[in-house]
């Protein structure tokens, strides 16, 4: 019943592999991409249309959940799995990246993090133990440790941060006691190479079943992203997964993959979708244009997903213009299927000694969209602006 | 191809009767409750969960697609069955209903009614020869005639706009060219047995294949839907199928097979699915209560709806509290299976001789829900309103 990782096949060219997580819940294939389901649904979605679309494990948040409905009644209600009808892996975030990003974070201390709900404004207080004692009551296969956020281009606040980040992980693992859950530490240290590799040496020291990469994607130019995992990931023990945090543009997955990431969660499918914006091979696009008033096709001919199959650009876009709730559902799914479907297909590249011919022919027809990068730069401003006026450094 | 309709059991206790409608589109099991899509989407659900509900029959409105996306978008797109992806019956409303509860209502004449677009306050033309183009555009396998919907109490309005909905019912007629769509009348007349028996002799002598039973549940006391429904049903042959507009609440839909109504319509389990609101055998409950939140129990245990089977009400309080479009859709599909249900329970009971038992034993444990008469009464002020300041009369 404990959880397990096992490399199936390393690829020879470069750090991706091929594997599989054993949890509880089912088998994880590996690399990859789980989708996000913060308050217990992934958004607009059914256990069964994910079923369907081919995900295996998906995301829940600990901050979210603790304050509504609240872990005890989920804990009574029979866990996580049963409350939202879902019987695959589950992964819950632990609720560091939400306190952190709060507009009202209230104090940061060594016990913890004193901060207010954003549904009503009252007080509450993470702590290590706090946060693992709420994620054994949710009941998640894989659970994450308790960490802090900073700006990632911020040395000297990443360098306070990841000190207590340490010592959080370290309460954390003896804090907790569930022997069905993995518990996957997370490392920081911004895009500083002196940070990371103190975090990777500390981490792996206290030998976590999996280390997730936090701190990166919010904000840094991407280049340092790839830097830092350049630096990271070889520091990781090849028999543990490593979680890259909140990536999954299409484009980002390769370049992950090709460093070593086996897991990947990102917003972006199911938010994009709720604004019209669809993937497809040839980049996004967004249905509430003019020009896809009377497209006959379906988004993308070659998909296989529900979407594709069923219904046109034009009626899409009409569901969209009338504010009808079916088309953000109908986004939602090939959004999804869309980046599932790609990591499948990465796995089955490295599988069959391919992947960088994948990776050649898929970004020699994707054009990755720049507006990403911007709303990273300014989702950075935002931060830096709160962090400074909360005075958390 | 064309249109028939046929009574398989007329009961022996009352006018209720079991039949069916041919279509083009398939076959039409009557009495049926036809859940709505107004702008071409049963608010928040797929074709195929309707399909798995056991719809038969789904409306969608003129006056709404002709103003977004356009009928002749639908039609070069192959109609409303391709464009929306539903295979079986549509039926159309003419708009009639739609424009005469418009806020900015312009001017009725002989000719038509101009109006503006509740969308972008943009003037249009309805005549009853421009309705029926419309709807010979988008296709439906019954489509309705133009009609001018008076407030039910009003005599003199009632007897005026009569005479009118005659003349504009006889231009439909002349204007309808598609074979394969049947054209249904639409009685007006509010509440005056008068007025009512004048429009069932002049509507029946022009030989329609259908006939709705129009300007009811717009907010008169419940008694006098159901006196007018004694005094006009009789008055309608026997051979053609008779619909009433606008009703849905479970108690009515006994009230109108009772009187021989083949047809029922309404958006109220949608409308109130995304308040929260759920039909259960006792009456409605809603979901959002306190009572709710640690309820592991499913709205209802004898439900086969697919939320019923799969998920529970604390779940479902906890989806509508964090307003998760998920909650949303699984109230829906409650909603729409449960008065899709009672009415295939109702056929069944009329063809082995049960009806008014099944009556009987459902009244005896549905408590109706008082504030549907106060929403009715509401209308039927802001209707009344509205026609005095626009001088309709």
């Amino acid at each position: 019943m404990g959880f397990t990782f096992e490399v199936e096949k390393p690829d020879e060219t470069c750090s991706a592999r091929a594997g599989v997580m054993r949890t509880a819940h089912g088998d994880i294939p590996t690399p990859l991409f789980a989708p996000v389901g913060t308050q217990a649904t992934v958004k607009t979605l059914t256990p069964d249309e994910l079923i369907e679309i081919g995900t295996t494990l998906i995301l829940a948040n600990t901050y979210h959940l603790y304050l509504r409905p609240g872990a005890d009644i989920i804990a009574r209600l029979g866990g996580l799995h049963q409350f939202m009808g879902w019987s695959g892996p589950i992964l819950t975030d632990s609720g560091g990246f939400q306190v952190f990003s709060l507009e009202g974070l209230r104090r940061v201390s060594e016990e913890g993090v004193l901060f207010r709900s954003h549904i009503d404004g009252s007080e509450h207080f993470f702590s290590p133990e706090k946060t693992i004692e709420i994620q054994e009551k949710l009941g998640a296969d894989i659970i994450m440790a308790f960490d802090e956020c900073a700006d990632p281009m911020d040395y000297d606040y990443n360098k306070l941060a990841l000190e207590r980040t340490h010592r959080w992980a370290e309460r954390c693992l003896r804090a907790h006691t569930r022997t069905d859950q993995a518990l996957f530490g997370i490392l920081q240290g911004g895009i500083f190479p002196e940070l990371r590799r103190k975090s990777a040496e500390f981490l792996t020291s206290l030998g976590f079943p999996g280390y997730a990469i936090g701190g990166l994607s919010v904000g840094e130019p991407k280049e340092k992203t790839w830097e830092t995992l350049d630096i990271t990931v070889p520091l990781l023990p090849t028999d543990a997964p490593r979680y890259l945090m909140g990536v999954g543009a299409p484009e980002d997955l390769f370049e992950g993959v090709e460093r070593g990431i086996d897991l990947f969660d990102c917003a972006l499918p199911t938010r994009l979708a709720r604004n019209g914006a669809v993937f497809t091979s040839r980049g996004r696009i967004n249905l509430r244009k003019a020009e896809f008033a009377e497209d006959s096709a379906p988004i993308e001919e070659v998909c296989e997903c529900y979407t594709c199959r069923r219904f046109s650009r034009a009626y899409l876009r009409h569901l969209l213009k009338a504010r009808e709730i079916l088309g953000l559902r109908l986004n939602t799914i090939h959004n999804v299927h869309f980046l599932t479907n790609l990591v499948r297909r990465i796995r089955e590249s490295i599988l069959d000694d391919s992947f960088s011919a994948l990776k050649r022919e898929f970004l020699s027809q994707y054009v990755p969209v720049a507006d990403d990068t911007e709303q990273r730069i300014k989702g950075l401003a935002r931060r830096r602006a709160r962090s400074k006026q909360e005075g958390t450094r």
